[in-house]
């Protein structure tokens, strides 16, 4: 079984050679894959810093990703900013010749933040405002959260921006486009709605508004639809489709407003990025204009597969395979930022991953034609919500876990075929030839997904084994949108 | 198996036909079952209206039924009232020989409403108000509410209480009894449980306060009891059961409401009647005492039966059954208001019908002795929660589906039985003298329901078998309540 | 089938024997095993008080459990107080030589106490305040709530403390340590955290707030983290095991409380004491320090076993069993407060008992060395949410359930135990060489419960396997902290 995995990965990467992104200026063919590791100092007594950084050199990591969650570290009193700490790591990573990604910290509010300004946090569906403890969870469309995540990003764009050891950005984490029923939310989602369709008649006539009397003589007489409340079944489809649409568009826009602050700012040498989640079920990579690539992260074992008789520990093949191809378009097929490790804690089951699983994922991801692999994350730690989490150190923080001995064999083998790199190589003609498409259209996903003529419908399992169909066949397979050029697919 | 269920159809029938009611005078035997579809003007350009009503009147039906839905287009704006568009689809009606059943539109509050009066609207079991987009969550009990109804019934009655073309009104929609919380509601249980207590001494004896330290000294310290938060096994079941019996008052109450209001302003020749659905759980239809018969809705299949084996496409015979004999009351067993014209789109799974099931249907409504048989409806749209929901057209307006070939085909077959009939015909007396009665009662369905020995208990099955068992001994079975004559069934 | 079981119970009495407790003063071992009944006089008209009481004496019985769920009865309005009822009961027990257990009422507020002070109510996960009807749902840790609990207690107290029929006291009823999200609540919960962790510093390293910028400046910034709004896997694990500690510390100090006021009121020669669920989730019994033992309630059959061919029957051994062991310390193993008398009707189903089995139990409890059995409840009514609820009589009052011919039974049974009594009987020595002991953590237990490496991770059944195991090598199994005293453990 674990041989066909082999195979698969380095059939695909043969193919994707030579599909190879011309040099973009972040990236160069010559280095192949780079590998880079998630680390928090934060976690960590500052005495063992440099003992970890050192480490991750030696291991042959080229970079590290430090900084996603760490805003009261960075803003511990509202306006009080303190990067000395940050100045100290990147210090150490620059002696070490190590690179660095910067995370911006918007994925969690510090704590006096939402004490003394609740409005930045979002409403669920029944009304009920989210509180301190975890991430993702403000109110994208809220100004005062907007000028929060302005003044510590300009802080920090201001500090690194020229810094020649930081090579890129990570905006916030995992942008899912969560849904907002907040005040700033129900606000801005009208003005979204006036600004697509300018008159109430078109939007009456867009939502099917006389069907059950639900027309609207105007823009402020509309609230979110929300199913949770007005029922699942009878909700207007039109109402819920668009706001999925501005919700995935808040979720961009709030990734643009980031990344015009900080291209303002920084090196254009330094990249600017986030990492969707390999299925990106709510936020569209192809909404943002001003990131420079997208990137991604993939967990594929979470105890939810079970192909051959060993694929319980090894995990569903599909998600990355999707991935590779969904987020394979121009300049985006750039790199994964967080690969699984080892055993995840918060899958319904989380099994150990059968040895030789994380290098096959890193093959796959070579294969994949990635110009670096990042993974979460250095140390394994013994608190924390995911603190049954691997990493690629066990808890002592020196010793390799299995995920970490399969990164480290994968980095020196990167190291032989950097010699038998080629670049004059080309993809046989033939294969070149089958080149084929995929239609991906977050619409028609959405509406399926609520409006399946049976509950047992899921539109992605369905789409993900056309996509293995394809592929199987050796043709190079790409996931398009309606309006890309599709001419080039026979 | 397709045969069994048409001899079942057919043995039905023969019984009924001399079981029939008397000459209301709503009715005429003459006719035997006459045939009606729903049609929704405020769904299509006025420009279709002429061509679809013609095309009704020439497929054979007898009357459409329109306006139930469509309160936002009768007062666009609070006390701007506009029929126009209502005169001109009336006009119509009569112009191509139809006659008209008007709904009154409560079911759904125009969205100006709920804005400047949000205490219509009721509130969940979790004290959230119900919201814009769908129907029946207005609150019965409340004041505003009561008066925007008895206004918009009013400015109908007035308008159509004598056209010739109107032979009836429809209150409302599926009236279910639904569960409200709200401050009115609150206040109206008190009231309701002081009309029937009298004094709280009795009130504590009734609900056994006794228990748990639950006395009270006074009916205004009485909250409904919410099961959602006093938790489930633990709540007073003799307090919950008068919630219900309150409930289903109230539903009552609002519909007596509104037949009053017409009736002293519209002709005797015209019926009001309002449609419960099949299985009515929570509106027990013998709580009126205002309107003129009760009629029905019934969706047999909804995915959720699987008899023979091709019972998932043919559906689940024992809804219309249970129906057809819970409806025959007195004046009540009038006619069904919507029946199931193909697929649905709101089941767990939503199968295509299969060809025959939907005449076999309207058979077993000839053979259950309705006067008539009406259909939600005419056009299948492209818009809106109900889009995938089939009707007697399908989309372009002018094709039959399946179902609408069979409607057609029926109303054929319906003129041929007319040459047929012989209004001397007796049922046998050996047939007659099987007569048999199920006892139904809502008090001991709801308690059942709350308080089984196992939560795998499910009293309306276990209900629906033994009516099974009854009708298939050719026994004519009635339904009856405990205070009905029971001296008639040996 | 049923063999096994009487010869299991038969051993576990000879073992226990003479593991018995050495003379307390509350309990003298020539008794060996006393029965008591609850009584609700307030279910029933006071003229059937005097027969009732007569002929629980008769049957054997040697005292009654009252008041337990009657505070509205003892004080009517606020501050009006009234024990006249219960000086009634109290003398027509003395006059048929029944002892009394007298339980405080603070399981459930009248009706008037939430109406005036709804802050005496719980708030659950979704801020929703408790309402009245049930049991269990005050705010413990709410100031109001404690006084009116005060001057109860002390009303009673000052009362009965005397009384020469009245033995002990039962503090509330089965204490489970609900969770309280009240403003109450919140409150406390930061004293609780600030009086264990002294410094904001230490409780940010407790709790890991370094990961995901969680840190806090200072105590009054803590909310009670509810992982029903941040999320069930994200939600900082450390902080939850804290909230469920901080719960389990306010059940135990309410019940101190208790203890402390009727201490200073009452005859040393009654006793204090509460009981708990026999699987006690949340609730602590080693957090208390001013009650005199523990007891327990046990009801091993709801339907949720299914053990040999007649298990379902049967009920589960394993929950009594652990309860025998887990109850059994230093002064604690005194006896079961409530034993299943029948059929419950709480359960997902609810079956009839095998005849014998509430007899079966009764000797497992004597085999567990409990010095008395008392059960819920004499009298079966025919109201309320437990109407469906076995008592030792039928809804008669006067005809024994089965039952309660097995109560009848095994007190005849005892008396003839009693004769054969040898008080220098010795467990031999092999035997009691084989001492074991399971170690038992509620830290651990809930920490498992919550991040347990799959979802259908079980901790208690694992735990009652092991426990099981030991048993059945005939050795003497005691449930260990581990601060106890673990040497005599080999």
């Amino acid at each position: 079984m674990k041989k066909i995995f082999y195979i698969g990965a380095l059939f695909l990467w043969v193919i994707n050679m030579v599909n190879a992104q011309d040099s973009s200026h972040f990236f160069s063919k010559k280095d192949l894959m780079t590998f880079g590791i998630y680390y928090y100092p934060e976690h960590w007594d500052s005495s063992e810093w440099e003992r970890d950084i050192k480490n991750i050199s030696d291991l042959g990591f080229q970079f590290i990703h430090i900084a996603e969650f760490s805003w009261i570290d960075m803003e511990p009193e509202e306006g009080k900013y303190d990067f000395k700490w940050l100045d100290t790591v990147i210090g150490l990573a620059t002696k070490y010749h190590l690179k660095v990604v910067l995370g911006t910290p918007t994925s969690i509010s510090p704590v006096w933040m939402g004490i003394k300004y609740p409005e930045i946090y979002l409403l669920n569906s029944n009304y009920q405002r989210a509180e301190h403890g975890t991430r993702g969870v403000q109110s994208l469309s809220n100004p005062v959260w907007r000028d929060f995540s302005k003044k510590i990003i300009t802080q920090m764009g201001q500090r690194y921006g020229n810094n020649a050891a930081v090579i890129g950005w990570q905006l916030d984490n995992e942008p899912e486009g969560k849904e907002d029923y907040s005040p700033s939310s129900q606000l801005a989602f009208q003005i979204w709605l006036k600004n697509k369709y300018q008159t109430i008649a078109a939007l009456n006539n867009a939502w099917g508004t006389a069907f059950w009397s639900q027309t609207f003589s105007d823009f402020s007489q509309i609230k979110i639809y929300n199913a949770n409340l007005v029922g699942w079944w009878g909700t207007n489809p039109h109402a819920l489709l668009d706001f999925k649409r501005y919700t995935a568009d808040t979720q961009a826009d709030f990734l643009d407003f980031q990344a015009t602050i900080l291209r303002s700012l920084v090196s254009k040498n330094q990249y600017v990025t986030t990492n969707y989640t390999a299925i990106s079920a709510g936020a569209d990579p192809r909404r943002t204009h001003k990131l420079d690539f997208n990137s991604f992260t993939s967990y594929p074992n979470k105890g939810n597969a079970n192909i051959g008789d060993k694929g319980f520990r090894l995990g569903d093949p599909k998600e990355l395979s999707f991935a590779l191809s969904f987020f394979k378009q121009e300049h985006t097929n750039a790199g994964i930022m967080e690969l699984q490790p080892g055993y995840v804690n918060w899958g319904a089951v989380n099994p150990l991953l059968e040895p030789g699983t994380v290098r096959m994922w890193l093959y796959h991801c070579f294969g994949g034609n990635l110009s670096f692999a990042c993974s979460y994350r250095y140390r394994q730690i013994n608190y924390s919500s995911e603190q049954y989490h691997a990493g690629i150190m066990k808890l002592d923080g020196v010793t390799l876990s299995q995920g970490g001995k399969e990164y480290q064999q994968a980095i020196s083998e990167m190291k032989i075929l950097l010699k038998a790199y080629n670049p004059e190589a080309k993809i046989p003609n033939e294969i070149q030839a089958r080149k084929t498409a995929l239609l991906w259209n977050y619409d028609n996903y959405w509406s399926m997904g609520r409006q399946g003529q049976t509950t047992q419908w899921n539109t992605l399992p369905f789409f993900q084994k056309y996509l293995e169909m394809a592929k199987s066949f050796g043709a190079p397979v790409d996931i398009v949108y309606e309006n890309d050029n599709l001419n080039e697919y026979k």
